[in-house]
């Protein structure tokens, strides 16, 4: 077998669901072709591959490219002087008021152009990549107008062509309430509907799309006729659901096969259930529990016992979640959720594919998909998850480079 | 005037105690002649100063370099097998039956060369530096012996050397009991007043004195004849106090006049008054109140009222708290503990440096002291603690440099 490299002497964790655990190989090595990894072996075994670059790995742990399938990356302006304000004792009400808040957000997003959003969301892409990350899943939603999702969804696109790294859109124009639309969320609705929703599958701008399920944004009702429309489309749905409350946005998102429901602080017996049914995965967002000091836990046992699969992400967003790094949540994930070790790190790998509908691709370290690495400096995997504020990244591969 | 290198067009956060809120000029210029700061003023002003190199900041922010005051950087092996265990639900008193827990690292501390408890420290240290940290502490504690403890406190002075940082040691050989020991608590403290301490001052090792008084730990009339001893040597105490319990060892910390008393989550108002009457700053942990997951939180309103300073500290240790980032210490500190961005602010910069009584010499960008400066890629101050896994920092000079 010819391959363009090849790693040698590395502890694998390759997530490969047909082993136990991590799916440790322990004296491993890793062969490329193409992009796409066409070798992974026991170094003993019988293995014949001439390979145009051999790397020796040095015992260095392997895992999959770390997938970031939640964030909001792409966004105008700033929420660091809000932050200061609320600290200082000024008032959700207050902030609000004086045109703060999401609404802040849409209108410097609107602002933007997109060659401005692209150049504001680097720094945080760029935090991402430097923590192992080779596929990251980013939202629209503070646009708010078919001009200004467009626009974000492009910048998103964007980010993909000018990193190594595989970005995968969500259209999330059920956000919250543009302001124009003077708190007609039916008529929001079906604006998405009729206008902007087909507007972007034409353009073949969104992977997937979105909606924030919540008293404080979209009914359940509201969120089925949307979804219904994505399934016209032939878009693949998923939800922000029963974060704040119960609206039973768990089951909702499973009776459509969602990908995923995400947050799920307040999911019950029944959306766990009809999750693990539907298949949807189950997206924690730590970050955002511990940024809005949360205390009402996402029924993690639950998920457990009914075989819903458990994704962790950053839910990068400048409101409730100003998080850039995908170990720090792997802490918080074990922190303040007790997943296991093994939990965060499916959660970053082969569970957060599988929550962006793309297992068959990237997420485990198995022939046939691409060649995304992470490579680190650690004794063991566990150290990925216990250090807060610590890189131990080595290199990273993307695509087989 | 002549200078070594001027900085001009920085937006400076000097902290200085002189000035309101973070001493902030808009515009303005920081000049070093050997390696201290000779020049801190508006750009707009009068200033002729002959510099050998110039700096252009372009409008970046300039804070004193971070201090990280209370550290246990320095120890042997590793604790996330452990933290393995305990998430997957192995029971804390099974762990230290097969000898984990403190008692593990401490074997492995003193199985370690003193360049081995180097090596294992820097890649700690390297990540504390690249945030900006320009001084930091660290405690010994896992020798529990005088060779052990010798040893570390020369591998934490030798950290020093071989990175461009400031290092202060502390030695806490009141951490826990040697197994040795066998219990006998009075009898340990005899032999760390007699022996241990005497030989750590006569090697001139420590520059501090603490210890954990704590029902796991040691008594308050323990630690009182253990600063006693090291009132006798000349050398500033400070203490683990009131983190589990209160068992007023706020109050006792500063009726040593202690230079801070650390964690404090149970001090109650007596110990705060004592404190700010001492001068006695308040080092508070939030990496290891969110580590171990503790819900009573420090009484900051207390110590507000009744002008005890605050300091923030990482508390790097591998039990409790496996935290090498100040950025993050800082959001901790106003995310659980809800301090302002400048008490944040302060806590890792003057406050720390108060703690450390090394305020003459570092903390505030003032004419005289060191020139120790992070410069950072923000358009506010409050974006070094309202963001998460992101750090900004453009440049760090450690004494001029
Ligand atoms: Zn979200
Ligand atoms: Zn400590």
């Amino acid at each position: 077998m010819r391959c363009d490299r090849l790693w040698r002497g590395a502890r694998i964790a390759t997530l490969a669901p047909d082993r136990p655990g991590l799916g440790i190989i322990e004296n491993g090595v890793i062969g490329v072709r193409d992009g796409r990894i066409v070798l992974v072996a026991d170094q003993c075994s019988e293995v014949e591959c001439q390979a145009d670059e051999t790397i020796a790995c040095e015992g260095r742990w392997i895992t999959p490219g770390l997938i970031d399938c939640h964030t909001h990356l792409v966004f105008g302006g700033d929420r660091a002087a809000e932050f200061e304000q609320r600290l200082a004792g000024v008032s959700y009400e207050a902030i609000a008021r004086a045109g703060g808040g999401i609404v802040s957000t849409m209108k410097a997003t609107r602002a933007a152009s997109e060659e401005e959003l692209v150049a504001s969301a680097l720094p945080r892409l760029d935090a991402l990549i430097g923590e192992g990350v080779t596929t990251v899943e980013i939202k629209s939603g503070y646009g708010l107008s078919t001009a200004a999702e467009m626009k974000s969804l492009r910048a998103a696109r964007a980010l993909g062509e000018v990193r190594p790294v595989s970005v995968t859109t969500t259209f999330l124009g059920a956000h919250a309430m543009p302001p124009e639309s003077m708190g007609d969320k039916d008529g929001y609705i079906d604006h998405l509907r009729r206008n902007m929703l087909p507007a972007i599958a034409t353009a073949g701008l969104a992977d997937a799309v979105d909606g924030f399920c919540e008293g404080i944004a979209f009914s359940p009702a509201q969120i089925e006729r949307l979804f219904k429309a994505a399934r016209d489309l032939g878009l693949p749905v998923k939800l922000h659901a029963d974060q704040l409350s119960n609206l039973h946005g768990a089951a909702l998102a499973a009776s459509f096969g969602a990908l995923s429901a995400d947050h799920l602080e307040h999911t019950d017996a029944e959306g766990a259930v009809a999750m693990a049914q539907a298949g949807t995965v189950a997206v924690l967002l730590p970050g955002a529990f511990y940024f809005i000091r949360e205390t009402k836990l996402p029924p993690v046992d639950l998920f457990r016992r009914h075989g819903v699969k458990l994704a962790l992400a950053t839910d990068c967003n400048p409101g409730t979640s100003p998080l850039t790094s995908l170990l720090l949540t792997m802490n918080m994930g074990a922190t303040l959720f007790r997943l296991t070790v093994e939990e965060c790190l499916a959660g970053v790998t082969r569970e957060a594919a599988r929550a962006l509908g793309r297992l068959d691709e990237v997420g485990t370290i198995e022939v046939g998909k691409y060649c995304d690495l992470a490579i680190w400096d650690i004794e063991r995997p566990a150290e990925l998850v216990y250090r807060m504020g610590f890189n131990p990244l080595h290199a990273r591969v993307w695509r087989g480079q």
